[in-house]
């Protein structure tokens, strides 16, 4: 890979949806809950022999950041860029625009969720070099996954008109960023074809995502300015501080991919991806025993039980788990919680964590 | 109630069905299952205001008398009778016998389990009452529970002739003893009408039981000759450690119950009793909240649950329990064991012991 292409991940979130497992001190991406490795150590071990670490950023936040460094030390520190608060993924990609662009003027940019599983690695890299490729031209390049259900927790992406082959993939305009659709116009864009979710992995130059910031969220911009002037200054981390927390929340996809006229696709057709979404997602990733169960404890022993999840996090305890005459149930048990929910329900246990907030029961967060 | 009459509570059992909360080292009647006490002492606390301490004996395994004269301390010591080794209801009730005939060649004796719940305990001490004045005729007399549903798990008992009232109730001779039978039979055992279930609860004289077991049972009344024998010398416990082990296991409804002309029966109408013989029991015993549940942990949340048991034994932790669109599911955490079972089937529990024990995954019995 060329000397100006870097890679940014992007692991500052918290991942309510595989509560209990996942906390506020425990966030999804640190979990090594499908391999021996954290998601956020799979991510960057996805990377290797395509960047050297120097070239791989980590934008996290300022009490994820020590946890995260440890988890990865082959990560130069001062790749480590914390942000004050989380303001999501579009100040996320401008921070990490400017860094890069003090670095190299001419970087381009993967930028890559933290915590998402990919199976196919070595179509990942191709993907990526053709990415790269494309984005050199000045798009804003999309990963785009080929649905293979209606799904309603993602965003769709209609391809457009062809831009060419890269890397032995093509490429497309994007014709319309949709954002999560409802059950029925799911199904009308699956069978109409020519749609992919969107993946939330990205490409392209620095300069070039720049301008668009400037151009759609002027206010973001203007952050960006503060910070970027007093990058190389003992200030850096007070301006940040001081210009972050007044910025509003904001996706890269609302805030820039929605509005531009650059964007485009690369459709990573086979690609083994999950965002590992939901406790029912992990039945996506993890293998199953004969039953199509998934059972992780110290034992296990189980009668008549089908297609269910059985998740005891034992800190070397040694537990046992005993499943008896159930099928498509979820079972995830910690140290001071214990989730019990069915499978088709998987998505609303953002409710549980919503009502841990409003009782304030801050202590299983 | 008579200076002859004294209570007899068996608590030696293992109870496994409640598996993974009842363990060897923690049976079921030692479970503060259902109350802030435990079963047996609940079963102890039920004779208040009708035998003395002196007059309430109390059976068991020698690893369990310890711990349970820790939870009923007014019982004198010399009331408990540890076997060295459980042998049935048979060899307990022998053994009982023996030991009260000792203090007393009048004794009359209610034979009582440990780990039976009974929700109406005025009626208890009513039929008691009766019992003791049939038992006095010379009768074995059995506390006959009305039955609800076509239960295969109990032994059903069908009324004879009237022998009359007493105390206010009818008692019945005993026209025959059915085993635990097939759900077609159990269904016409209801419908005909004039059944029991056996609860287990006898009163009888120590004399009458005592011929009845070495008319029917030879070799175990041998043994509690030699017993008897050594009663009043050091060698008592030697004696039973030599002859308890050889002693063939059965039960006192088999052994002698089953063979004889004396039995009587009382039914137990509206006694509500449980013998908390499965999780599935406790529903019949414990309130539900609006949904039907019954979740026991340091907190909750539910969502869209119905009809569940979640049962978190925390011991202290502070362990939040969230339940999410499931029904008829009963979960029961422990430190080292998660069952997971439906609701239908928690009878079965003792098949997961059973895979224990052949495994030789001892440290979870």
């Amino acid at each position: 890979m060329k000397a100006n292409y870097h890679a940014v991940i992007m692991a500052g979130g918290g991942g309510t949806r595989l509560w209990p497992l996942s906390r506020k001190a425990h966030p999804k991406h640190m979990l090594a809950l499908l391999e021996q490795q954290s998601l956020f150590q799979s991510t960057v071990a996805r990377l290797n022999g395509m960047f050297p670490p120097e070239r791989i950023w980590v934008v996290t936040v300022e009490e994820q950041a020590h946890d995260l460094q440890r988890q990865a030390p082959a990560i130069p520190k001062e790749n480590y860029l914390p942000e004050p608060a989380p303001r999501g993924t579009a100040a996320v990609v401008g921070l990490a625009a400017v860094a890069l662009r003090r670095r190299n003027p001419d970087a381009v940019m993967a930028v890559l969720p933290s915590d998402h599983f990919i199976r196919h690695v070595d179509l990942f890299h191709r993907l990526l070099k053709a990415a790269y490729l494309v984005a050199e031209e000045g798009y804003l390049v999309t990963l785009g996954i080929t649905p293979t259900y209606p799904a309603t927790g993602y965003g769709y992406i209609q391809r457009g008109e062809s831009i060419g082959v890269f890397a032995d993939l093509r490429a497309y305009r994007v014709a319309r960023f949709k954002e999560k659709p409802d059950q029925e116009n799911a199904r009308k864009m699956l069978a109409a074809g020519g749609h992919s979710w969107n993946s939330g992995m990205f490409v392209w130059r620095a300069d070039v995502i720049l301008a668009e910031i400037r151009r759609q969220m002027p206010k973001l911009a203007e952050a960006l300015d503060e910070v970027d002037a007093a990058w190389e200054t003992p200030h850096r981390a007070d301006v940040l501080r001081r210009v972050w927390p007044a910025l509003e929340t904001q996706t890269v996809d609302y805030g820039v991919m929605e509005g531009t006229d650059k964007a485009a696709v690369i459709p990573a057709k086979g690609l083994g991806w999950s965002d590992v979404g939901s406790w029912e997602a992990l039945f996506d990733v993890l293998p199953t025993d004969d039953d199509g169960n998934i059972l992780r404890g110290y034992k296990h022993i189980t009668i008549d039980a089908r297609d269910s999840l059985v998740y005891a996090d034992d800190n070397g305890k040694g537990k046992l788990i005993a499943v008896l005459g159930v099928d498509n149930i979820v079972v995830v048990d910690t140290d001071d919680a214990l989730l019990v929910c069915s499978r088709e329900q998987t998505q609303r246990v953002r409710e549980i964590v919503k009502e841990l907030k409003s009782r304030g029961w801050e202590e299983y967060l």
